[in-house]
């Protein structure tokens, strides 16, 4: 039985995660809150996350309140910041503020803060409960709070296959598998990550922009990964490198290093085996502050990132085709027996008018 | 706006097929029709079309409506039959019982009846109303239309993929891609085809009994295709060929013609090119009561049959498998592009636990 009193905060903490998804793109290499301050059953002040440098959620949502904040209570997606970065800690603002009780719904992981901003807060005598709608808010910085733990880039791999699992057609065409409505949730995870990669033989072949249209938001920084430094100049990537962070990951050299010329990033892994090579670069994106990448492509870096158990969530884009031949989405380099190949935890599936959807986290059973 | 009348109405009818969809797969070759009489708003007799040469549907609730047929309503998924079968014509029994009147789902397309059911009805002053939930009906016994009307075997395509669209690892393995949910419709499927089919090196590499295990049911008729006559007598389709009728297709032959060995029957086919030979084995079925073929694999026969747009309804069931190597569910010997391959109509999408499953009509969209 739950109260009319938790289904309220409940109604208001679902509001801030409204506000933080809504900012999630926008706030790297932040992860993205949002905060709602609530003074006598009513919402007085909201916040969300913005750009690097600007006010953190709470700040927002409690300026927003004014002197309707003393006595409030405060929603907040994520553990309050306790330490200076960029801007001044949230829990001394918080305290100051007057609000009696905080609604917290996870932890922020980052051993800055760790639990250390609920404790200050409690050492303050605001009342302090943690865990509300916790999966939705983990969930939604999974990205962070890997890569603050992990010190790596979180990555979600795209395909867009054919329901026989091919991603082009024997010409090499794949335009278009799957429908408009899918291509604008492409869009959105694209906004929704710090940067977006292909392999060289798709730059070469598609010309991809790799920015966001369909959605609104700024677009991620942009990746290829190829073998050398030798990229077709005439492509959209090197043509408009200026508009955002324009990286080639270039497998080998003496170690890692980063050199720009003409307004591209070439990044040297350091390391000429495949997977180390990969390694490196998800060491090196977290450095750069690029804390989450986005594979969209093709087979080979799709497979390799995937066989190399690198991938965190996958999005699998079914559309409407049976094709019988042509290129398939996923191809090892090692043969998985059926009882030991990867599978998806936390699988979700959707239907998006004619295509389907499946998401969730590669895993790979081990063998029996 | 729908009546209250008009609601208990589709209520009736929905009884009646849901007695038709049970009897599904125990009528061969006759469809499955489902009847239910009422008389003052109450069910007063139900029935369903029985084993071939049984009572069909319509007499068996009338039957079983006794003293309460005169004056009440019939409910009859299928337009009732106006002619000498095996059974007499349903038409003059429900004129003899005074029924009032009629609501038939959908007009039976075989050409001795074809409308000429519903006039005898009208003409003996009987009201008919046509129509009621046509679609569901229709469906239930498409197969049937399908064979009654274009003289071939309806062929429905069943494949058990992974995620990443193979059907068998590296060594052949299939067990198991899909759960036991799945696998359970699959015997579902099989209850409800008049035969079961795979292609030889199915039979060898996985000897499948191809009976119906999970459900209840008739196990349907055994079809192995080959490219000649010898199949493995240790499998088996052979040892237990006394179980039900069992079928080897030959390619080729001089001409289409049956010859039963041990039990076994050998169908050539008449025909040495591929698609000509399958088309042929299309003919014989319908000819030898087989109006539905379920297809089970492997890879070359699923393939042949899609590809000559021989396949009226496919069944793709999705295991939570990424293997990323091995054996493909399809492979096409022609090229299609995307602009003009294979799409589903009709296309429906259901979760069963961790798998799903993709239903539809496939067509070969137009060259552009």
């Amino acid at each position: 039985m739950i109260s009319i009193d938790t289904e309220k905060n409940i109604s208001f903490m679902k509001r801030a995660l409204d506000l933080a998804r809504f900012a999630k793109g926008k706030t790297f290499p932040n992860p993205a809150v949002g905060a709602v301050v609530v003074s006598s059953g009513e919402i007085a002040g909201e916040g969300a996350t913005q750009a690097c440098g600007g006010a953190h959620a709470e700040k927002a949502a409690l300026v927003a309140a004014g002197d309707k904040a003393p006595g409030a209570t405060l929603y907040v997606t994520l553990e309050p910041c306790c330490h200076f970065g960029r801007t001044p800690p949230c829990t001394d603002f918080i305290i100051k503020s007057g609000i009696k009780r905080v609604f917290v719904s996870v932890k922020d992981p980052n051993p800055l803060v760790d639990g250390k901003g609920i404790a200050q807060l409690r050492n303050s005598g605001i009342e302090v409960s943690v865990g509300m709608l916790a999966d939705e808010a983990g969930e939604l910085n999974e990205d962070f709070f890997w890569a603050i733990t992990k010190k790596r880039a979180w990555v979600t791999l795209k395909l867009a296959l054919t329901l026989d699992g091919m991603i082009a057609d024997a010409r090499g065409d794949s335009k278009w598998i799957t429908t408009e409505p899918s291509r604008k949730l492409v869009h959105e995870l694209r906004r929704c990550h710090a940067a977006v990669a292909v392999g060289r033989k798709t730059l070469e072949l598609d010309d991809p922009q790799l920015t966001v249209r369909h959605v609104d938001g700024p677009s991620p920084a942009r990746i290829v990964f190829s073998p050398d430094e030798n990229i077709p100049s005439q492509n959209y990537f090197c043509t408009h490198a200026g508009e955002s962070r324009t990286i080639v990951v270039v497998r080998g050299g003496a170690a890692a290093d980063i050199i720009t010329r003409s307004g591209i990033e070439f990044w040297y892994t350091g390391q000429s085996d495949h997977e180390a090579s990969l390694n490196s670069f998800l060491e090196m994106a977290c450095l750069q502050n690029i804390t989450s990448v986005l594979i969209e492509g093709g087979q080979k870096l799709a497979s390799r990132f995937l066989e190399s158990g690198f991938v965190n969530r996958v999005y699998l884009f079914y559309g409407n085709k049976l094709l019988g031949s042509g290129k398939k989405g996923i191809s090892f380099i090692r043969e998985f027996p059926v009882s030991s190949s990867f599978h998806l935890e936390k699988i979700r599936f959707s239907q998006i008018g004619s295509d389907f959807l499946v998401c969730g986290v590669p895993v790979r059973e081990p063998a029996s």
